[in-house]
């Protein structure tokens, strides 16, 4: 089969990574006999370099036509890079959002594994960690606080901000229906965050997502407010399998929960909409410190790409192909910087991807 | 001297918890030649047995009179007390809520300790924990999403909730006020946590936050954003001095914060406005199971008595001596259920209180 696949390299570290992860394709489809096509796509900091925008009207055209988004990172040093000069609306960051919405990914997935390989570098004490931890957290992605109106304005002579936060039934739906969908592939058991003892939106949430539950009455629901999940993620993540969440508590406890996994360089996520096209990326950031110097982590990548084989191509030998051969790398002991310990071997970003590339 | 105490026993493990800081306070009255009078006033589910709703207007009043208020702790079992079937507005935290807005307490200081002795009970790795950390989270408390409008309609027959998040730059200037003013007794280092990359209010926190630094240039100012500071709490807690914060994102990370210590039965908090005047409570919640039980750690309480000597009637060396005999019973060995570890002492609530009482 033939697949076109936009490429957004990025910005920092994004294109020595997405350069990895190509070349693992390459090496998939060579054994599976796929071929894929990449269309490099600015966004980020590089299109504001060329174009002066994060995203262009063409860009954008481009990742709707193809059949899915390989993106490495976005975004530079906030106090040095010249990009954060520029109004909010210019910068980096807005071109990813320009792009889910865009594209309407509104379902945000992003596994949190503690890799068995990594348990030392994960900051939770041993009795916590115990048999290891493996839990997705479902974001809801083109809604909330992210895309509400908002204002900045003098009141009397007072600078006074705004934004605004909806929700409404549908969108909570569609997202939910995802939460349960993936729970049923799992251990069944969702686990909705919310601050439905604040939050209209919340109360909303909450109530739909309970309607949703009645058509998978194999799946346990269960809720809990957003400041008590920022603590059990830290006290006991192992009692997670699907977390599922709006906008911006997803940002904050996807990240909590890549981070009490100790794994962040290990990390892939998916962002998918109705259809079959999604934008894979990795789960840490652009890490502009180290870019360019062989050093980045390309796993994460490499697993979004492996994601993408598996969720928007059906390509399930094949994703499992990319896992197992990671998976047999971390046993032979090779390690980038940020995952390295006592007794391993350390490899740089490109001897990792051809590391992957031998196992499979 | 004499001091009016309003005291809200509140529900749960509230009123067992706050009998022993009434008896530390008397016991400190004793020494150091003071009176603290108490006034028991409603509120949460005690008060909505009692009145049928969370707050009366007669219990602000009290609480308003005061020369400062001691809480227990609010709230009860959310899927089984019946003070959840009412609706939100009418549920026992929305008497907290009304009760911060009504006395203006739009400072909340939580500190973030690792008690020395309870180190085993951190749930991060000894690398992590060091020579241990101790931070603040300071939070704004009567502004942002808690206090926007909302309001739930049918658009077109869809089911659509709205809530709103608005700050003014008075009142970002006045918590960043206190922010600095605490910094300056600490480590001098104000890191503040905001979404700018996303949010207007945020975009205008952080500009207020950097104009009131102006006026405080030993203190360094840090900004960063609140997905990163999810991973930083677990990644590196000793790096923070003061996080300061808006209203929502502060009730997640400090609740997160609080976590990492481990020590949440030992960890105090104040909601303090423009005046003397302030909240007190232990940052735990009303554990209803094991309430009656003479099971619930009462430190938490005892250090927000001592937080109000501090604070409220500036009786540092009375607050410093509530800390100290707390210390001094940890280091003998005698311990709560909740930071129970091996070759210690297991010690009801009652026993507890009396044996900090004779530190005294
Ligand atoms: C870059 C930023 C706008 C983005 C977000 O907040 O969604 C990022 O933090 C993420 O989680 O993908
Ligand atoms: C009870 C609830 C409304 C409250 C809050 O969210 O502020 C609590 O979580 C807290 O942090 O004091």
């Amino acid at each position: 089969m033939n697949y076109n696949i936009a490429v957004i390299p990025g910005d920092g570290i994004g294109p020595e990574i997405v350069e990895e992860a190509k070349k693992v394709l390459d090496a998939v489809g060579r054994k599976y006999n796929h071929v894929f096509h990449y269309t490099e796509v600015l966004m980020g900091g590089a299109s504001i370099d060329k174009t002066g925008v994060p995203l262009t009207e063409e860009a954008l055209a481009a990742a709707k036509k193809s059949d899915s988004i390989l993106l490495g990172a976005v975004g530079g040093n906030v106090s040095t890079s010249p990009w954060y000069i520029l109004p909010p609306a210019l910068r980096p960051e807005a071109g990813l959002l320009a792009l889910r919405k865009g594209l309407n990914l509104f379902a945000n997935i992003r596994p949190a594994i503690l890799f068995d390989e990594l348990k030392g570098a994960c900051p939770l004490k041993d009795e916590i960690i115990g048999n290891g931890f493996d839990f997705v957290v479902m974001r809801e992605l083109t809604g909330g606080l992210y895309f509400g109106e908002r204002k900045t304005e003098e009141v009397d002579g007072i600078r006074t901000a705004y934004d605004s936060l909806v929700y409404n039934e549908n969108e909570i739906k569609r997202i939910a229906r995802w939460a349960f969908d993936i729970a049923m592939k799992r251990n069944k058991r969702v686990c909705s965050v919310d601050k439905a003892n604040v939050l209209d939106s919340s109360r909303l949430w909450r109530q739909v997502v309970k309607e949703v539950a009645k058509d998978y009455p194999e799946v346990e629901l269960t809720d809990m407010l957003v400041d008590n999940c920022a603590m059990q993620l830290v006290k006991d993540p192992k009692q997670f399998d699907v977390i599922l969440t709006e906008n911006m508590f997803g940002d904050i406890l996807s990240d909590e929960a890549s981070m009490v996994t100790g794994s962040i360089g290990m990390l892939a996520s998916a962002s998918l909409g109705d259809t079959k096209l999604g934008l894979y990326e990795p789960s840490h950031g652009s890490a502009p410190d180290i870019a360019g110097e062989n050093k980045a982590n390309p796993i994460a990548t490499i697993l979004s790409a492996a994601m993408m084989l598996r969720y928007s191509f059906e390509l399930e030998e094949e994703a499992n192909a990319i896992e197992n051969g990671i998976k047999n790398v971390l046993k032979k002991g090779y390690r980038t910087v940020d995952i390295m310990s006592e007794g391993k071997t350390m490899v740089g970003t490109k001897e990792m991807g051809q590391f992957i590339i031998k196992e499979l």
